[in-house]
């Protein structure tokens, strides 16, 4: 997806917000502000966006000599979404339709999403999973995807957040194939690494794998040439999230987008609603 | 009032908004937010808001080489205050006690700020004004004013936008006093000029004058020396909405500002919520 006008002062309220979570500092603050505001211009509007947010946010770990300040909140939001867990496990159980118990499963593991610092301060888990799962999906390519699944041996499950992994098991085990789980490098912002996947309990039904980018929306030409060939010949690639569906949506081999529509940009671009939800195949 | 840390991202924000409305051209819009974002590194933070607002809508003219793009907007927003004149009119001569008068006169000149072009793209005039006037002032100095009221003679009423000069007629005939009427000097935006406030009939009741200073706010340091003289000398000074406010709280002499609160940092600054109406006095 390509850089929308929108997204520029957006660019500029996000390395706020994000700037927030790192430092209280307001020199600080004013500086990554300054640091960000002087690479706005150099940023075309075919970049995407994920390009700039990584490099708002090496500005903000630099600014701010700080790695990984959400450590704590990621590890609280996974530990409270496991709490959710049995609950849903046990709603996903009482399905007896194969086919509903598909779709269910990927409405949770869209619902996950919505553990989301970049976007929102403040969440309720519960409350909000609650909301999605009461949701139609707005763009809904279950047919297809269920035809790719048939034929698949390999799965690339390109991974969002931390919390929202403990989700994302539900589907993997619905899919019951071979998935590799894709996480980022280093920590930025909530988004989910090895030690959240694990944390998550992901690496029981699941082969955790980095890519080689650590941008807020996986980048292809940031990856390791071993991750490139897995994303090439992986017989079906599921992506999660707003950043990974801005990252990878102009590649041109078959995707399924599972996102919440966060942003105007993002909704307009898919043709929906915001907040609205979407199981979105390209390139099938 | 200083710039807040949030006011940054906001700059640009309203830079693109208010690009819109200049020109729907994607390369000049993208040109004045990248040169917007040049100059807010030199933003400091002690600057007053207006100071930045000034440069942005001298970028935004000078880029998109458009002078007055509201001009048929504000004569429209203008003849619909006209229309709901009578409607308003007849409630406030409704009104037998004085006291009442005067406050409800306020909060129509209160009311009549909802038409701003730079906050919100759509409004329904009377639904807003209605909703204004059902509200509560958050904070009342109405007391103080009406003393200040008894002794003055001269009052110096600092407009804010088009339209919204319909209902400061309102107040301005419960003032009884003589009334000098500032404009801008030059259109920004949909701030009042001259033009504006003979068609809304404001010449009627009071004298028009610039103050030398196009700022969407009004800032001292621009006016001219004729202008620095009235408003010190001035008996009373009333300021009207969030971007004379933001140009003046800082000011030595005494100011009732009258505005409804359109965003956070204003609010907050005010001790006060989103969307709250004020009569706030200083130096009083």
């Amino acid at each position: 997806m390509k850089t929308n006008l929108d997204c520029i002062p957006c660019f500029l309220d996000q390395a706020l917000r994000a700037g927030r979570i790192y430092t209280d500092d307001k020199k600080l603050l004013k500086q990554i502000l300054d640091e960000v505001a002087t690479i706005l211009p150099d940023v075309p509007l075919d970049h995407k966006p994920p390009e700039t947010g990584d490099l708002i946010y090496k500005k903000i770990k630099k600014i701010t000599k700080t790695q990984d300040p959400l450590k704590s909140v990621k590890r609280k939001s996974t530990e409270e979404a496991l709490e959710l867990f049995p609950l849903y496990e046990k709603k996903l159980k009482a399905i007896e339709s194969q086919e509903k118990k598909l779709l269910f499963a990927i409405k949770l593991a869209i619902a996950g999403n919505i553990i989301d610092f970049a976007v929102e301060d403040e969440f309720d888990i519960k409350k909000d999973v609650d909301e999605v799962l009461n949701k139609e999906l707005a763009i809904n390519h279950i047919e297809k995807f269920k035809k790719e699944l048939e034929k698949a041996e390999t799965i690339l499950y390109i991974a969002d957040n931390a919390g929202e992994t403990v989700f994302d098991r539900f589907l993997i085990s619905e899919l019951d194939h071979k998935v590799l789980y894709v996480v980022r490098d280093e920590p930025v912002i909530n988004d989910a690494t090895r030690e959240d996947a694990k944390a998550a309990g992901i690496d029981e039904l699941a082969t955790i794998i980095e890519s080689g980018s650590s941008s807020p929306g996986l980048l292809i030409k940031n990856t390791t040439s071993e991750f490139k060939k897995l994303f090439q010949k992986a017989d079906m690639v599921i992506s999660k999230g707003q950043g990974n569906f801005e990252g990878l949506s102009e590649e041109d081999r078959p995707i399924f987008f599972l996102l919440k529509a966060k942003c105007e940009v993002i909704a307009n671009h898919l043709g929906v609603s915001k907040d609205d939800i979407v199981l979105k195949a390209i390139n099938i």
